[in-house]
């Protein structure tokens, strides 16, 4: 006895190359994990508490947003108009404003009320369709309040009923209280700050800032390497403002993704193809930030490098909270195929978001993770600017309030 | 006795240069006018039938788009899909597909299909603040497919109870019947299609499309000369692929507004500046067609040319019924101020759809059309990419259902 049956569907499995379309088909549930899907002419005589009539929509893995800086308090809006006056970065730094202005609103925050903020953001992700999601700390930049954002990160998962990954971004800027001694700073988030993240289980991933600004690549080096001691995956932002090799550095720890890459090189990119290293591209930072550079896709596709896609939702370089923008970003301003940007969204990022093979495809096993769109093709999902909401949201089985 | 008030409000007024806060305001309603409004202080003893208590929320006017191509049948997503795949423009046009795909489907339906096809459309533009709306023809480009698209303008007005100003836009491409002939075409839309357009009182504007393609800027003059002598206000679609001088014609024609303008010269701006012509800003194209170039806002600017912002919604070249992200695209990408994108959208663009004055603002004696937003502050509108819907959208002081 299945628990649901979705019946009618034209489901996009994620299976094969492409987007493994299977229509007519349906989906069967059973504690939250699918149970049977296929073809309907195929469909086994197996009775369900409830069956669901798709009525020929299309049924998508719920899309997989691995690369979040979703906790942080305070805003950026008033430097935003600022900058856009006329103001300089450095000017707006000089007033107290960038990345230092949102660590300090998050480390004056308690972990309730970094989740009190995150909540409804969180909201409108899963809203248009996001079913899992990763979320990064980074805005604390010293031992409590890193803590303090993975503990959110976890909160969040836990009262909202979805699947959290968080990633530790202790070091992508140098704090003040560490200024002008980086590699002190790497060495005590590598023997403090992560061992007792790790030791409350708060870190799935090890994240970091590869730039050649305030932190060096060797000094990174510090910290991956006590992430890697530790077992867990890599993964880093880089190459987003010029080729300081990150993307080849990242390739070579084995790192589930390198994430920007505006400017990788060729040589990084075949290191990438080697070590399965997915491309994570972040249309959203490169729009808002008035970037003139965009990564080069067609590197990624000759070499056969995936591409994934993620909001990068944050206050400074992000500010987008929709999916569908992203998707149609990833096709309009980066020019993916809709076929990359969608599995790009769901199967190639649950690989970014360390999940690979356990989210993100429509697979017997794999949570009941899906969600019924009212369009006429998969590609519409990439189409519209700003396109309508899922009609139904389903989460290990359960439907959704959207 | 005012019908409805409402209290402790931030009115955003739109008057003087900048955005004419007010608060905490009020703002009082009779027969679906702006009956009252000011400084909570000055609120006069007028009791009112219903009151309501905006607490601290900002009361913008509501967005005029006044750009659109709303009415069209058919899509052009499959078209988008083969384009990202490396099919070229000319591909498809020989394929069937470009303007011509999205003529043919249209002038194979019926106004009442029309309507039932762009009312969705329209509740999505509503959903997100739009009061005032612009609607042009120019899918059906022969006698009776033009006037049909103008009909399902007007009944989309009627039915949905907003406000739509029709631009007549039978001149942008040569139909098929009148291959080669394109002087012949504009004479005929001269003395048959517009006056029969004009004779049922469809036409609001004439608009026209001047780039040297396939309409000589000197044969769009048969046309806007028969407006004008008609009593038509003039707009049109220049300089988006090269600089034809269209900008400077259109305001020695003295056009309500020239759009699209990514290479006008500086000489046309500042005839645009003597005319009061105002600069349509479309994002959504420049960044759907992945444009190399954006319109010269520091030469509007310089030159002190209004600017407007518009969805341009058309499943060519700008698939977007988000106006929010028309505000943020008018902010990160095209780099206006949020002061300049929300004037753009609201008291500029009135002037764009030849209604200066009469909608767009917060002013006693304009129609009660206004929209409640749950932000910090006005730029917050423009700051996310793809915001969250307003709380409460009143046309002529009326609660819509969002």
């Amino acid at each position: 006895m299945f628990d649901d049956l979705w019946t009618d569907a034209r489901l996009v499995t994620m299976q094969g190359e492409g987007l493994g379309v299977i229509e007519p088909g349906a989906l069967a549930v059973k504690d939250g994990v699918i149970a049977w899907l296929g073809p309907m002419s195929e469909l086994p005589a197996t009775e369900a508490k409830r069956r669901h009539h798709a009525g020929g929509r299309f049924l998508l893995p719920g899309f997989v947003d691995a690369h979040t800086h979703l906790v942080f308090a305070g805003d950026r809006i008033g430097e935003f108009e600022r900058q856009l006056g006329g103001a300089t970065r450095k000017e707006l730094a000089a007033e107290g404003g960038g990345i230092l202005a949102t660590m300090k609103a998050t480390r004056a925050a308690s972990v309730d009320e970094l989740v009190a903020i995150a909540t409804p953001r969180l909201h409108r992700l899963m809203s248009e369709g996001v079913t899992t999601i990763e979320i990064k700390s980074g805005y604390g930049l010293d031992l409590d309040s890193e803590l303090d954002m993975l503990r959110a990160a976890r909160q969040l998962g836990r009262e909202n009923g979805i699947r959290v990954v968080t990633s530790f971004l202790g070091a992508h800027v140098v704090p003040p209280e560490f200024a002008g001694r980086s590699r002190d700073y790497l060495t005590h988030l590598a023997e403090v700050v992560l061992p007792a993240a790790l030791a409350e289980g708060l870190v799935d991933i090890c994240d970091g800032g590869i730039e050649g600004l305030s932190i060096q690549p060797d000094e990174m080096m510090i910290l991956y390497r006590a992430a890697q001691k530790a077992g867990l995956p890599i993964k880093g932002h880089t190459d987003q403002y010029g080729d300081v090799g990150g993307a080849g550095q990242l390739a070579a720890l084995g790192a589930v993704s390198a994430d920007h890459l505006e400017y990788s090189s060729e040589a990084s990119i075949a290191a990438m193809a080697k070590s399965g290293t997915v491309a994570m591209m972040l249309p959203g930072s490169t729009l808002f930030l008035h970037e003139p550079r965009r990564p080069p896709i067609d590197l990624f596709r000759r070499h056969g490098v995936s591409m994934a896609l993620a909001t990068n939702c944050n206050p400074g370089s992000s500010p987008t909270l929709s999916p569908l923008l992203v998707l149609a970003l990833g096709c309009s301003f980066f020019r993916m195929t809709p076929v990359e940007a969608l599995r790009g969204y769901t199967v190639v990022a649950a690989h970014a978001a360390g999940l690979a093979g356990k989210v993100g495809e429509l697979r017997v096993g794999l949570p009941a993770d899906f969600v019924l769109w009212e369009i006429g093709q998969p590609a519409e999902l990439c189409y519209w600017l700003g396109g309508a909401p899922p009609r139904e949201i389903i989460i290990r089985g359960t439907g959704r309030e959207r």
